[in-house]
């Protein structure tokens, strides 16, 4: 079998004093973290899009990744030659996990039936590569957002009949993914929004879009899929403005349709972050509603207004990341997907072994770190503290429902003024920096 | 009585040629528009806080503003030359609302008891004014966020007893709103939201914010008080997270607590620049879920990231406003609330009847625009024809919910790649245009 | 000849109640206006790139847009399809001038040689073509930004070997400007930046710019061309930071490398809107210190962080780029450049032509108004008065360099406390909106 | 002596280990790092404003923070209170230096002469302290944005007077800072700037700034100041756009007035990433130019618009700072000056501390990760390597100015399409996290 990657043997774990830029400094994959391994609570995925299937090209630039496994004759043959990079790949770096859209597996054909038939063909051949080596599938998903054909949405396009081609295109790719044991299933609706209100009813692509997710819950447990749906937030890009805008707008949106319990959240960091939150912020969102799905691992750039997708080595945002991933229960069926890309400029097979090695490296630090932090206990008994009067007495009956106005004004009336204590906020992130 | 505009006439409609800086060009009151009066469909609003409280400090300046209203010895008296002060003013530009909040009205006194003793002499004395001028009250809320006690919240703060604080406050500001006949009565949570996940559990506040929304509905009901209530959203500015952070966010938490028919949404357009929206898109956000309350009339700086609240004059922004405003029948019992500010240079008493007709105008004009665009009817017919195939056939039943992932599939692979039109963009944003 | 426009006629000025899309309501080439007829004001050109070479593709989706000029089977048949379209689309247009990166108008070849040649066989045709029309070319420039080998920059580039085939495209690129007459030439330096400081030599980088500029220059001189060289200001995309940030910026730099004398600006409104200003500021930037060369027309989304490069309709902003522009003179060898694109889903050439119309009325609208605003002198003589201290006494002596801060101190303890008048912004801001 | 700080005791350092909230892990001011202790590398300053004068008022709320050393009858009773606490604080804080404005240390008194007397005695207070304490001035400043004479600007006012007024001011505060040792002088033209154009001459007030900063520059040399001049740039706020918005604006306006040799740069991290820029980027800005003066060491808030002045807690962050300024040499006679203010939340004296040695142990932590990574060699010697063709050949004579576009063309014409290699980002980003 041909390999892609001859220069690069299984990267190990070799501690933090190692200089090999090929190894690893703190994921080591069988370390017990508390209950369970490393390799359990991060679940690491990669991606398969942004790893195998991007040229590097930008809007002022062309392709420059000259990939091997991109050099075969026929669309079929290079996506052969990709999925055995892909495993070769995720074998050396010892992840368990990758993710793909139906796109990226395999080429779109000339007509719906020999897209259906290319879909098939490679899942079969995923399959046997998943068994030979043990990997596993995080999640698939559809890619509704760059044919031309969906130009103007996919499940909210003002023609049924492109969202009838969406359907089509979604019903094999939960098929692909259920013949995959894939764990998790994501919706992300990149063209799922609009340009410009003055062609746009928001209101009927809404329930456009609500519709047509529930053909495909209805559709899932027909067929027996027990993985997870996902819905995955982006404020904005491709379109000026995307109907899931964050995760509370989602969560809005689940409960308005009647969708609330068929779904949970894949949060990116990136997205979140263009939305004007803060990574942690809207991890809290879907953590404080028991609706944490999955991550999609990476980070942006605050100079730039757009999605840049970078892998994250920012280790303070990333423990306060696994700090609410513990305090919320850990990932279950999710997992920790580098939705991350190289850089343009770097322009090597070895780049992307480098980049992954950074994000890995850089999430096992935050997963020790948060844990410690929650051995300290100092930051959870504040809180505990901070909020105990709404466990008693008047507090504790206002939230059950058995106060009014009058009432609560007459414990100010009798109380008086109330003495204020500090919030405390830098000595709390102090405990945080002394645990990086 | 004394008058403190003395320079200053009743504002007049003069026409489109006019060089009166002191009248207006399109604001005429009572022309016909349609069905309505001008002054039917815009039912404007002055803000208490900024045209009469306002100093002009900012973060780097002491105050500016040497109001004559202002210079009386006691906090009392001064509160009673301003009320003066807001009448002569709305009298002479001819405005039929005003709005407050408690503390802008009243001054807070050394007891609670004296801050309630406090807004009811002022209430009373507003009263009379309002029967002698025939002056209206759009909305009142109550200020709690700038009072020390508030430092972490109000009905989100960790401690019930500053939430009793609260409810005191809110109950006197719905008593003076019943009192003085308010239209509606507006939650702003200004700190209600956090500076820091590490001091603040998401879950608790948000909880707390809605057991305190439904005692404040209770006591609405109870008392017979029959004006709209309404929440204003804004993402951050004071605290780094405010928990309604735009439309889609506040609605969603509605549904969640069951409070969903008990309000409407009051829509700042700086607030959802703020948010990363246009103007429009949230007021398309409401008015699509029939949760268009109220406007707060005003406008951003792109090139700043806080709250500018600068008076409208942006004819492009303001005609799409009021093209939503129209489409969706009116602004009902809301109004248009100018919570807007001059610059901090604009030292003089004259500046803010400037800036008033400035807004006035803009929105005068846009009224007028939106009216002719929609009596010229090819943006709606374009939109009507864009959607029409789901009014039909397969798309039309799978609104309906009677179609299957299958059925839509099946459907593609009968009549294969669809044809895709122009979404015509540049085309309409000329219609729009051209009736500017 | 083909005809690839071939429903639309030439657009002709219909006035402003005109509802045929195809007809201009505002601009009126002929028209005088003060001294010049508007055609001699406003010089638009079209941008060859967005409007022929655009595929519609994004970060996320392919080409959308199928051109009738991009169907022939090698790239320089296409190249002399392309060409023709332009003619057509321009004399349709009534637009007098053009402008091109070397490759929009003829592609890079197998070799150096067959790319030089490619651009020489295109260059005598376009000049044919500028005969028989009467079209001209406003300006031209290289495309240093797209190809592989400027993936680290062209004159910035850590490798003078990529400098030097930069060095190559630019002469030519001169050559064919000069060829045609054109009347600028362009540098706007795409991957003229970096990526992370942690691989950059910025002092290195800078220097090599400065000298590379110098080469040009001199080249120029030599050859005998005598078009003006312009810099295009650009924060960062596609590079994360661009050395040619604002215009401020590039004016240090020139004075920095002594190549002041040699250059102007082109400003690009949505370039300036990304360096967090408004459009007005880097245009009030260059026109103050005599620099303002050409402009750029066109405007972002204040939602999107990037660069929309859509049609100028914003006829606040654009009458006060106006305003700056006649006050300065107005554009001498510039124009009004379309550096603007329809959105990706206006899928149809009649899009192109639409999309022009509106940016062409809201120019010649802006004209009118601002040619208003100056005879009205309002404003003018409001500013004069402002800073009228200034031209007397110590005001004019210090600025002379005649006074000490103890003589200054002097006179403020002579005179004590100032009177301090109001800025007056909204009033003025309204007699700007009473002539839009 | 009151103790302001009677519960804190002077901070040691611990330990890494430590958990004493009021000790250092990592900052040991005697420590050898290199040639210097970190005490010498680091030269922190506390600011008298954030950390003494702050009341804790925001836009949207009233002073919070209750100091001792601000209950005394008259503000210069209060003045020598906060005098004594300032002492009290760096010396318990072990800081070698503070920072002031004129009138953080003395009170705006009822005329010119009452104000200048207040300064001096003031002053005269402060330089006993300082000989008791060892402690010393990193720097002073005017403030001449907060009284309401400055709401147009000081030096680039409309009226002349207002400048002399701030003539009188700055003089005054050079010579106390003279008095005190002061080692630096800072210019922060908080006014300076404009709110619209169309009130404001842009070309005359930036001649009145330069003409200002001449007799600055006048003044200090005939008294025989001999601290270093600094100009500290901030894109807007208070401002809609200030002249000095990023230090390339102002190192081209230093040039364009003949001041380039008489100041250097003080970079606020903040006021950095507030102009769109990384805090390293403004650093190498600087550094590379020979003009990095000093630091105002603090953080934004990537999801807030404004300059929220918080403690640099990050330590990715901070650590390419302190690389940048090793490698350009230290910072000389500038320091790292705190520009830093709690959280309006952290309501007590305590807080003070804590944020401090947040801020101390981090930027310690950077320093020791600066230095080894300098020692391991691997970044400077890649990017060394990757420029090295400019060192030698047409590299080097093309920046010699001995190359022409035609030699450099027949060198790319001769070698043909250059090899490109990577930039290997996310490898040197791997280097710098694994020494965090």
């Amino acid at each position: 079998m041909h390999e892609y990657f001859p220069g690069v043997k299984k990267i190990e774990f070799e501690g933090k004093d190692s200089k090999n830029p090929l190894a690893f400094s703190y994921y080591n994959a069988k370390q017990i973290v508390g209950d369970k391994t490393m390799e359990e609570h991060l679940r690491f995925a990669v991606a398969y899009w942004h790893t195998f299937k991007s040229t590097g090209s930008d809007p002022f630039g062309s392709g420059v990744f000259e990939r091997p496994w991109n050099k075969a004759r026929t669309p079929m043959a290079i996506a052969k030659d990709t999925l055995a990079a892909n495993f070769e790949f995720i074998t050396k770096l010892g992840v368990p996990y990758y993710c793909f859209h139906d796109r990226d597996l395999a080429p779109e054909g000339a007509t719906f039936s020999e897209s259906i038939k290319n879909l098939q063909v490679i899942t079969e051949l995923a399959k046997d590569y998943q068994e030979n080596t043990g990997k596993k599938l995080l999640w698939g998903t559809a890619n509704l957002f760059s044919h031309r054909r969906y130009v103007h949405g996919a499940a909210t396009n003002p023609d049924p009949h492109v969202t009838a081609c969406a359907a089509l295109q979604v019903r094999h790719a939960i098929d692909a993914t259920k013949e995959l044991g894939g764990e998790n299933y994501v919706f992300w609706g990149g063209r799922e929004g609009y340009e410009t209100l003055l062609n746009t009813e928001m209101k009927r692509e809404r329930e456009q879009l609500a519709a047509f997710l529930h053909l495909c819950v209805d559709y899932a447990r027909r067929i027996g899929f027990s993985g997870q749906f996902l819905i995955e937030p982006k404020p904005h890009e491709p379109t000026k403005h995307q109907y899931d805008f964050d995760s509370a707008t989602v969560l809005g949106f689940l409960r308005e349709f009647d969708l609330y319990d068929a779904f949970k959240i894949n949060v990116e960091a990136n997205h979140a972050t263009l939305a004007g939150h803060s990574f942690e912020h809207d991890l809290a969102v879907c953590s404080s509603a028991g609706k944490l799905g999955s991550i999609d691992a990476n980070m942006g750039d605050a100079c730039l207004g757009w999605d840049t997708d970078q892998f994250p080595t920012d280790i303070n945002t990333m423990t306060r990341a696994m700090l609410l991933v513990l305090e919320g229960g850990g990932l279950g069926r999710g997992g920790l997907n580098f939705d991350a890309k190289v850089r343009r400029p770097s322009l090597d097979t070895a780049d992307l072994f480098y980049a992954h090695i950074g994000g890995m490296d850089t999430f096992a630090r935050a997963l020790l770190s948060a844990r410690a932090i929650i051995e300290d206990g100092r930051l959870s008994e504040f809180r505990q503290q901070r909020y105990s009067g709404w466990d008693r007495d008047f507090g504790k009956s206002m939230l059950a429902g058995k106060e009014s106005l009058e009432s609560m004004e007459a414990k100010a009336l009798e109380r008086g003024e109330p003495e204020i204590p500090s919030g405390r906020q830098e000595m709390l992130e102090n405990i945080i920096i002394s645990y990086i």
